[in-house]
């Protein structure tokens, strides 16, 4: 419980307007994309790096937790404040403080959401790739503490491959920079990769600096759908082993595209099973080129149909389909458990079908889609908890898939973090040693595990 | 020292055959590339995972210090063995253990010479683009320890980029692992990051497995001269934000270049200040799309001269030029230091003029050349100590060097790590609590700093 005398400091050395204990703020603030709900005692909107480091230093001195947040829109609950405390709200901190555009970079706050940014530097030709599914809401300090992922991928890397440098306050106030504005920095020990993807845990970052790219200048398109799961799976790896460089491979299984065109109001092929969308971008010559080995590719393998999009027009259309998967597959049962397993590209056939077993013999619904040219699948187990059983064979289930990836040297999370649903699962991933480092790490940097706590292990 | 009935134990554990203790051999393990020297006790050449862990386990017991080697031609002294003890020699686990052309990986032990790597997956089709200048003799382990760069870092990224997992033992012969074999994996803290660049502080790998890419179908360079250094600098900046996603792109100055031509016994044309290098690759219409943009570029800049090298062997003979700097400096002077400042790319330019000027200021030859698409400037200070004050002047202008390059937001260092020779500097790019974050990592590992101790910082 934070003492009335604390809030009252708090109050008083942010302003009140930064502030609140109001009951609907803490409401507002206690659950994200998880069904799980936490209330903090105090929400506070920094709108700068000193409020962040006067909210730490009085957090610190009073031994409060504090948990960061970003849009909240997490899948493992990685912004809940499971232990109450302060939940640092970041959405005040959104400006972009530069596009560099002779340095190829953006310095940004941590509120800044995804695709605003993404935006503002394509008007400047210049292209941030990372793309997480939830980039119209989501932030760049949400993204950074989960290390988010996206459809674009498995050709231009993840979120941390974009971060050259950050800067951050340290659960006692003080700040550190890591990492510089540079391609190259192998001084000292990699502070900067062990922040990014740390869920809060370690941290508070105040600043980003992004590389960026030149902007493709040419984008397609393609939808190819086969008449059983496996093809479909097989063909993604058959399609990049032929250089086509894509940069988006998703693949969608016949019960969500089913229930995307049932919320669409359209009506289905009964002999598709799978749906592949591709996207490849670059100059005009380079995409013509590879769309023509691409569409002989098809040519030799047995699909059902393939559809080309080359205007936005089109495109848009296409990847429509694959955007409305999500709100689709929450009509088909009240409750979605969202994982994102990664496995080794070569065993993703397999994976796909002992799924789809698994499904049948516990008698669940487990649409599969994803981004499935990095091995990364996303598995929504769609339950129903009214059903008698339900929820227990979906546990057994859940284990059963992270026995499975983590067998075949997947992991148990390639985009969403470990946060609180995830905690559970760490040990098939992980030897007591490992996760003994990990814990060695947390208190390097927070020895009295005042910042996020309750996440990826139970630090304590 | 190491105790006579332990060296018998290492010994009778190891096999005689894989323990020396002859003069010649702590002579051959005492340097590397810097001038330093500092002699083991013992040298030893694991020949597989348990003949590491075996060390290790005698090591940690006696408290002996270790420090693993691989091909030891690093810049910074971090193979030598400046506490004395056991140097553990890699060149023996030089298996590539897998080339997967289905998942696009690579399976290697940490003595594989990283340009036979190369070789091995080229054959089938696949790329492993990180290429040091040391390729023909560094090893895979010490491109991890060091997180190597090279001359294809700006498109494609430094040796970190292509690891995807370690396996390692800590000091006390425990094993674990870090990463998957996956693109994206975010569950627990990022201790595969961590390690790499950690110049054998935390842990010694013992198997690595990096990814692969497609081999580019089609190459081409060229060479373009400049009148002035300045324009040569600006050069690169412009044909970058002109989007021909270069694979390499080198600098030379002239006093480099002057040396090479020396070295060759060819004449050069007075005018010339300053050589870009330029090299393209991808698909074949592609590559000819960006050739014709780049001459493009060319013929509206001020050029002395353009060169473009289609065929393998005239590019061979292009990017000689390039490799005989190394050597070709060594002629001028009997001392090199030679440093490996990044720093943001748009800072180039001043940069070259502010070190040209402290060259003229101090009476110093410091020929510069590098991968300045990605701001990597290789720094050379050609001495001769015989010289009066010689030394002590290039210690001011290192000094000068490497504040200027914090000052603008660069790093000390781009590619060869820390080591022993730039633990002085560390203080410029870090500050007390950054360095004392260091130290509370090694802490987490190697509490009794026995892991190569004496690099990086003085953690004692």
């Amino acid at each position: 419980m934070i003492d009335k005398k604390v809030m009252d400091e708090i109050r008083k050395t942010l302003g009140k307007q930064k502030v609140f204990s109001d009951k609907e703020y803490l409401l507002t603030y206690s659950y994200d994309a998880t069904a799980l709900e936490s209330p903090p005692e105090l929400v506070v909107f920094p709108e700068n790096e000193k409020d962040i480091q006067r909210i730490l230093k009085i957090a610190y001195q009073n031994k409060i937790p504090v948990t960061p947040r970003g849009a909240g829109v997490g899948y493992t609950g990685g912004s809940i404040p499971l232990k109450g405390g302060i939940v640092i709200v970041f959405t005040r901190m959104n400006r972009i403080l530069a596009i560099d555009t002779e340095n190829f970079l953006a310095e940004v706050e941590p509120g800044v959401v995804t695709q605003h940014l993404q935006e503002e530097v394509e008007k400047k030709g210049l292209f941030y790739p990372p793309d997480p599914a939830s980039l119209k809401t989501s932030t760049i300090g949400g993204n950074v503490a989960e290390n988010a992922g996206g459809l674009r991928c498995y050709k231009y890397g993840v979120t941390g491959h974009y971060v050259l440098a950050l800067e951050a306050f340290l659960i006692t106030g003080e700040k550190i920079k890591a990492g510089s504005p540079v391609i190259k920095d192998v001084a000292g020990y990699n502070l900067k990769s062990l922040l990014v993807g740390s869920e809060g845990t370690l941290a508070v970052v105040s600043k980003i600096t992004l590389r960026l790219i030149p902007l493709p200048q040419y984008r397609v398109s393609f939808r190819v759908d086969f008449n059983s799961l496996q093809k479909g799976a097989e063909f993604i790896n058959y399609a990049i082993r032929n250089n086509i460089d894509p940069s988006a491979i998703e693949f969608i299984d016949r019960s969500s595209i089913s229930a995307v065109y049932q919320y669409l109001g359209l009506s289905l092929d009964d002999q598709l099973q799978a749906t592949v969308i591709i996207e490849l971008d670059g100059n005009r010559l380079d995409v013509e080129e590879r769309k023509n080995k691409f569409l002989e590719i098809v040519k030799n393998y047995d699909t059902l149909h393939c559809q080309v999009a080359e205007t936005s027009a089109e495109q848009e259309k296409l990847w429509d389909i694959r955007r409305n998967i999500s709100p689709a597959l929450t009509k088909l049962n009240p409750k979605k458990i969202n994982e994102d397993i990664v496995v080794p590209t070569a065993e993703i056939p397999g994976t796909v079908e002992y799924i789809n077993r698994l499904a049948k013999e516990y008698d669940l619904v487990i649409p599969l889609f994803g981004h499935f040219g990095d091995g990364n699948i996303h598995t929504n187990l769609m339950l129903n908890p009214e059903k008698p059983g339900e929820m227990e064979r979906a546990e057994i289930v859940l284990d059963k898939i992270f026995s499975h990836v983590v067998s075949v040297k997947g992991s148990i999370s390639g985009e969403h973090g470990i946060g609180i649903t995830k905690k559970p699962f760490m040990k098939y991933q992980f030897t007591e040693l490992e996760l003994e480092l990990f814990k060695r790490l947390k208190q390097a940097f927070d020895p009295e595990n005042l910042l996020n706590p309750g996440k990826i292990l139970n630090f304590e």
